[in-house]
């Protein structure tokens, strides 16, 4: 059993990394910190754990923690994950970070979008952990920087198509639809229930820090720089992204030539699906798991290849995929604690 | 008083038309028809309107509801209004008629989306029922087709830009997004509450029948036939339809310029609203009312001006603007019987 | 023209104050404070109610707010609203105030239940602002406390059967169902969207505030003191209280009689509605709306009669009721500005 | 590996039990029946479970049927359940039954409630397949009659104090509140979304078919008949029942003897979580789990105890609770299976 340590466990990505730890067959869950319920069962802050987790949060003490497990997830707001990274990393242990800081290769990206960066040594070695792109260097990886939730539902629709060369690379728009999980359990107005529900909203309209990261991967993936125009919207319900993507085709293409770049780039990748043509994806039919279901339309009409994506945000779009990112860091089975059913209705 | 009546009024385009017209203090609301509740007193079939309609719901018999009524709401669907609607007109009344059936200028553009028209006669002189556009159309009219909701919702946040020739007319973009409540009220397994909420999707992906609808106005306003790329998304919500708008500028413009554009083009228009810069439109904020809120951003990073519009799309996108239509047909001030706070929270 | 204040508007109880008063034809709304949105349109809090309100909050001086307005409504929270009242009352202001800080006869009972009384030589003429109850009174109120949303719906459920002697007046159980509005708008953990929806949860059992609110009315009705069980339970929707209420029958009685009892207590109430035979309340019904819906039901198995009552906690339950009490202390039309057909769906 | 089969899997309780038996170490499934949707793969019709599940709905043709599994699921109907059980048996089968139509002992009990009974021979040998009240005898069952949603609440909740003699048999009450996925996955206007979104309602007060149930395992527990006003409610969510459960102390007791009586009773029971003190059930914290959350509390103004069961009416109050039997009566681990983490938000 290799032990493992959530720092930050009293958001909805730290729940969720609980929720898919104490499951898994491989690890011993040693440690879950809290500034906020420190000292606190994570049963009594959390009822619905009475009788699944056993563990009291503790306070995020790096020289304690440094000891306590051999993989960490952080799920701490950026700036403050990179403070406490490079120690654990010191003392021995493997990191999956779920916050922005180590996503990007470019340290002046980051630094436009967000701060700046206080462990910039570390860039050249962490790993931007999308298994489907990153597989075998996600394996090697000390440090893995977890995608953001917008950019895992991006990137999967686009990476077959753009790495296939059939879609021109600028001109990208990605509408964006994201449940309330994705604001975080942080306490604010806008988050309020009477304010979310029964309302449909979009915002930070071409300014959201998701986009750089969608632009990092999509223009890797395109072999040259590539902008997008990126919309977030805020659905009232709990969980879930549907990703639409616009896209104009290089040249005419056959539906089946599509759906052959599509398979062949996710042959053997565990957590896609393809939906059959008859379906659009759900974020009701991947909710709790780690899929990502995809399908594409043809519009004849006006020449356009519409992608549409659906993954769970705090499960693909967060603490599954760091949980997936671990499995292969440790290696273990790929799928191992993520065999998670849609949990429908 | 001038009498009016609702043909299939068991519906929620129905119910919302009782809702509006049982306190229009212009009106008399003579009678209600429906099959299905044929005979049942409106309060029964919907407890919510007891002590505030007191009619029974009468069987559609054309000849008996000729004279009931000096104009009548036809919330019938489509192909069955078109069946109705001539005798209605010749007896005297005024039509606002809330399916597609009068909505094209073009009998084959119909017929392409549609099926046979069978009253190609009175296509003519039919009005697009969109206050903003056809103000001095729709007070002449005996028959006004009312706008779809999601073409209302389009061709308002695109029609200023495209009348002052500031957008490209190819390539527009319309992501829109509705409540349940638009897939009106029979009964089927997709709109099950458990069917429906917690979940998100796109349906009819570039195929949905209100496509031609806006390319129509859209095209008008731009002066040249233009083809639009149309993705609908179902919302775990009632009520709202937000419209998310994508657009290419034809050269470099500052915002003052398009708040401008905004502003003329709806100097006067009572049902528009223009956020302030700090705002974008909420569905939720425009609940229950006749408002159309509207904003734009410039993406200078890609060049792209995006539209967001918010309505109600059982009021704005339905009957709400069927009542103003009516006013407008009768020579009543414009808003009355719709000056309704929108509903929050 | 009356000119009215809303001291404390940026809650929820505050919003539905401005959507009422806005549209009231005989009152001209001159005030609306908060301290939190001081200075700023009412419109930007709100973007609701751009074009519909035109104020400015302002600051609750009450030097300044006593001459503003001749009537007021307070909807600050306990203890802050009776330190602003008497001076607002001096003035020679009429006062209609949400909070409990005027509901009781008995100045020990509310300081068991809430804090020290500082205002407690005005006890004697504040009028308990239950229309159904007290309708002379408040017509001839400076000073009237508006009921709590649970006591509402609760004594409006039981008057009549309390009133005729018809139930055994101890042992009465209320177990009442709450949308998420009545938490206020006040930011919490608790009432975030995530932690609301998709729940259902009991809260404060049998120590809940409602009690001896409940109890002071009920007993008065009873003509001897009794004691309830109130339990509040949470519901993921925005609004709406149905109180489920349970009662033993002195004796054997026909339902006609009970049906009797009730159209007897209630002739000429114009927000009570009686459902028939076979509806039953949904808050759904009376949403947005000032009506109470009750129904009852004999449970001929366990000699027990089951009152069942719908209301809007923030209509019916608040700020509906203050305009109503408004109305009786301003010799307006009873139902003036309350015309309001329920919002369905 | 046993090989199990569901009859009628393509209602909410069947994709309950799909989702639970895929996933199950012990089992096989080999065959799930629709008429709906026979020949379709399961993962066509309910895309949730592409990947997850490989089966084809097939025709519940019994004597195909009867060779494919050696313990079924009866997801049926009541009545076509008895109509389809007695051949399973004959060939071999165990039986676990979700209708009601083995759940009671005394056939007239079945016959005043529901219709007549076509298979009373087996009613003797039927178990109530509750394991905490039956555990020995589903053990040896052959046919299970799965408890209903609402008594699985109400039972688990009442039963330590019926068998400990501490409250009056006579007068209990239970108010009961369900999300909309007890109603099944049929098609009718009262479950669309609009209908039930934003509403809260009782139905069915005081002649709900789960209240025989109830009073025959109640009845059992006390030692003698007794009756139970039961009182449904439909709250705005997918999953979830609370039960609010009104009893009378037959003497006065301390706190800590209640707790005393409720360890006791459900010691070694692995679904049955104890809330501590400060916390209250609350359906999120069950959701998807075979948990059910119990609190109690005094008040002591009344003399009431009030008693609070919060379970997920797919996962306890049907498919789990299947599970849960077929555990028993297969000699499996009585968890396994079952170790799912509630799920949170």
């Amino acid at each position: 059993m290799v032990r493992v340590a959530i720092i930050g466990g009293s958001g909805y990505t730290g729940l969720e990394l609980i929720r898919l730890l104490v499951r898994h067959p491989g690890v011993d869950l040693t440690a879950v910190t809290s500034r906020e319920y420190n000292g606190k069962p994570v049963s009594l802050a959390f009822p619905a754990l009475a009788g699944v987790c056993h563990l009291t949060f503790s306070w995020p003490d790096p020289d304690r923690l440094a000891g306590a497990a051999d993989l960490f997830f952080v799920a701490l707001p950026h700036k403050t994950a990179m403070a406490v990274i490079p120690s654990l990393l010191e003392a021995g242990g493997k990191v999956v970070d779920l916050s922005a800081d180590f996503r990007f290769r470019d340290r002046k990206v980051y630094e436009e979008w967000y701060q700046e960066h206080t462990a910039p040594e570390l860039l050249a070695e962490a790993v931007y952990g999308l298994p489907e792109l990153y597989r075998e260097e996600i394996k090697r990886a000390r440090l893995v920087g977890n995608p953001g939730c917008y950019p895992t539902s991006v990137i999967l629709g686009l990476a077959p198509l753009l790495h296939a060369g059939l879609i021109e690379s600028q001109g990208i728009i990605a509408d964006c639809k994201s449940g309330a999980s994705g604001a975080g359990r942080g306490v604010s107005l806008s988050t309020l229930y009477c304010e979310v529900n029964e309302g449909f909203r979009a915002y930070k309209i071409a300014e959201h820090r998701h986009t750089p990261e969608m632009e990092q991967e999509l223009g890797r993936l395109a072999g040259l720089p590539l902008k997008i125009t990126f919309t977030p919207h805020l659905v009232p319900m709990n969980r879930g992204i549907l990703a639409t993507l616009y896209t104009v085709l290089q040249g005419p293409l056959e539906e089946q030539e599509i759906a052959a770049v599509f398979e062949q780039f996710y042959r053997g990748a565990p957590f896609i699906r393809l939906c059959p043509p008859e379906i659009l994806p759900n974020t009701a039919a991947v909710r709790g798991s780690n899929y990502c279901d995809l399908a594409w339309r043809l519009d004849q009409r006006t020449g356009r290849l519409i992608v549409v994506s659906a993954i769970d945000n705090l499960t693909r779009g967060a603490s599954g995929q760091a949980v997936h990112n671990m499995n292969l860091m440790l290696g273990f089975p790929e799928t191992q604690g993520l065999e998670v059913v849609p949990f429908l209705p």
